[in-house]
């Protein structure tokens, strides 16, 4: 990787629109841009100060190529923390690509995906965890995932990471003078204060650990399998939620052919609601393999919907056995799985419907009933409320911290394993030498979340999934 | 149309990316932003000088959207001539509707499509005539329609136009100054003078109007229909066309079903090519449709490129005078349709077989034949040549004013229809009160094209066509 060249690329999303951003960064961004950038007010940008703005003409030689304004950054006062232009052209596809390969005849390189984030990082602007954050920042499509990474970015738990290393490595570096003086017997590091830091960082680390499968779930919606044969009222279900919200509606083909999924933010928490074919009974050979399918998607889901047609409740009394033997299936498959049952289209059921309804499903263990009706909005706010019930959003709303990434997840497990080591050779008088390897292995893996400790297949790795530009 | 509210809209083309441009033009832009951005520097963006960037963060209340960057602009030295800010975000679609729907809550009106640009023409920072240009300029893909777009930003033929329209506007006035003193018989409008300056509106209308055809055929690209069976090679040509020119192709689905079209810039202009299914003699109906729809296709193009696939030149004998048959059909109904003969593979035919070719086509009027091996590369560049002939790029290229709007086009042919009566009236010593009707109507043609005269109407659908943010 290299450093001390003058990149470029395109900031903003590709495509036609009123403005786009071409950034440029590195020692000679400014001195680059000057020749090619002809001001209105006829001053050259290199004497102009830093965080200014400037009106004039972008030209190759005699060929105009746009009328833009120039940012100016000088460094460290920037995002990279290099000098840095930012140049904002009208929003074309030809007028950004003419720019741009015009910045690379004049000495700039393409950058690569994630280059800026990365010269920030190692120009000490940001840690690695907040350098991350800045991706899923982007990714973001709901408050929860938003809020997530917003927290990671502002420095989240790498500054409670980072201020326990501070106290580890102290008490690292007694332990390893001890070891100078090793003949004299003497303890620098005093066992009990470092037992109590040890279970303290135990205690840390468990909680983050233990926040990750919340933050993964919060971070890439929660599945929700919707259980029902087809013309059940799916799709009235999903608009029902969705008119309440205004949100937007994505229809994403799945990983299998037949699966459609419903993205939608309920709360500000996202949901995946997974369409599945239902498990009635049936000695069709197609008809069985769906049932297997649901089966697999319910496995892979949060939480349960189970959508009952409330028409064929009414016209086919049978139904009520059949549906009743459904549940009994997947509650045997999956005890502890959530399990909503909806009832739509309640207007059109009598009251004796309803008593027979909520009666036959009295046994089935730990499933709650939701009865709606779609075209009034009945319910449907009781239904929310349900689902978001599931999700444990209280950590979220106490600002504390949780993880999402499955590199500091990694590494917070390691550490947390050789912290075991540590206290446990505290319980055991285990010398010091043999404890500062496993204090060292500890300190490695907290470095490694905030980037103190890295390599450049690492960096490589997470820069490589940024969008170019940032 | 508001004008006194501050409006609020996405700058930038939508989708994710390292960064978006929200911008906030209005009275109100800075006042409205001012309490929801924390500023790193902790003073208020309110007190800062224009034309300044500010780094901090966006939140509502205690919730913390995003950090961004601030730029700040004073009325008039902005786009719009009114305050304006841009905030510079994280590219996320999540963040950009949360910052924009906060600023609708602190008093932003959601702009419409072109609105920043409108209030810019209402503010007198540009005329009509360049407004219109920038939607053009964002809409240019290549670089004919780019230079065009540019020149007419930059003023184009409206300084020229607005020039004359003042001259004429003197002559106007002196006219009816005459009318006051109508019973003493002056001439304060030299009747001389008069009639060179229409003449010269006269000519600089003609050249421009003539200009149009030129002009229109360069901002869409240039038809040119390709003729040949299918498998003759049709795409084997033009990726040889295009791998020489390393520029983008794609395939939009033509108005009928069946056509594809493929378009690419040569040489800075853009090509269309049209594919046809060839006009092979047939008894069949449904191919007889086919040489119908291909004469259909010849008819809307400006070139001709007739393939021959050279291996059946070469198996069947009999092609070669079947080739001459057709050719000479295209030739009867297009007499002055340019037309090229391209036969590719020339590497797999004998000298004898392209001698026999070149005799039999040496009475097909006015075609030109080009051989080339797309594998080879040889004849590609002679062939691009021959199609950047039959453009009339020569105007382009002295930098003289094309028009390419059709909005144009229309108020000079009537400002040329009106400014013919106002010759004939002074041919024929017309009185002064009636040519002056004449004049005052050739006027309001040419304040149609720059905007001095203008309504609502027209401004809507001028804008409607923008992007929104522009």
């Amino acid at each position: 990787m290299r450093l001390n060249d003058t990149i470029v690329a395109l900031a903003t999303p590709p495509g036609a629109g009123a403005i786009s951003v071409i950034r440029v960064s590195g020692p000679e961004a400014i001195n680059i841009v000057a020749p090619i950038f002809k001001a209105k007010s006829n001053k050259e940008i290199t004497e102009q100060p830093t965080h200014t703005l400037h009106l004039g003409n972008i030209a190759d030689n005699e060929r105009l190529i746009d009328e833009v304004l120039v940012s100016i950054f000088h460094g460290p006062r920037s995002y990279t923390g290099e000098n840095t232009t930012e140049i904002s052209c009208h929003g074309s596809p030809y007028i950004q690509q003419e720019i741009i390969q015009l910045l690379i005849r004049k000495g700039c390189r393409s950058a690569e995906a994630g280059e800026f984030t990365l010269r920030a990082f190692l120009n000490g602007k940001m840690d690695l965890s907040q350098a991350e954050a800045v991706a899923d920042l982007i990714s973001s499509e709901n408050a929860a995932s938003h809020q997530m990474a917003m927290q990671q970015m502002r420095g989240g738990f790498s500054n409670e990471i980072q201020k326990l290393r501070q106290e580890l490595l102290n008490f690292a570096s007694l332990i390893e003078l001890e070891l100078d003086f090793a003949e004299e017997d003497v303890e620098f590091a005093n066992r009990d204060e470092f037992k109590g830091l040890v279970s303290r960082i135990q205690q840390v680390l468990k909680k983050l650990i233990d926040s990750f499968a919340v933050g993964n779930v919060l971070k890439n919606g929660i599945p929700v399998a919707i259980v029902g044969e087809p013309n059940v009222g799916k799709s009235t279900l999903l608009n029902a939620l969705l008119n309440e919200e205004r949100a937007i509606v994505s229809d994403i083909a799945g990983t299998t052919r037949d699966t459609i999924e419903d993205e939608m933010s309920i709360g500000g928490v996202g949901f995946r609601f997974i369409d599945t074919a239902g498990i009635r009974e049936t000695k069709d050979v197609i008809e069985g393999l769906g049932i297997k399918k649901t089966f697999e998607k319910i496995s892979q889901s949060q939480v349960v919907v189970f959508l009952v047609d409330s028409s064929k409740l009414k016209a086919e009394r049978s139904r009520l056995h059949e549906i009743h033997v459904e549940l009994e299936k997947i509650k045997n498959q999956f005890p502890l799985k959530p399990l909503i049952i909806v009832v739509n289209k309640i207007d059109r059921l009598s009251e004796q419907d309803i008593d027979a309804l909520k009666s036959s499903l009295d046994d089935i263990d730990g499933a709650t009933l939701q009865l709606l009706s779609a075209k009034s909005g009945e319910g449907v706010e009781d239904l929310k409320d349900k689902l978001l019930q599931f999700v444990n959003t209280g950590e979220l709303r106490n600002n504390n911290t949780i993880v999402t990434n499955s590199r500091h997840y990694n590494a917070l497990l390691s550490a947390l394993e050789e912290i075991n080591k540590v206290q446990e050779g505290l319980n055991h008088g285990l010398s010091g030498d043999l404890m500062a390897i496993d204090i060292r292995q500890a300190l490695y893996h907290f470095g490694e979340i905030t980037g103190e400790i890295t390599n450049d297949d690492l960096l490589g790795n997470i820069f490589a999934n940024f969008c170019i530009g940032k």
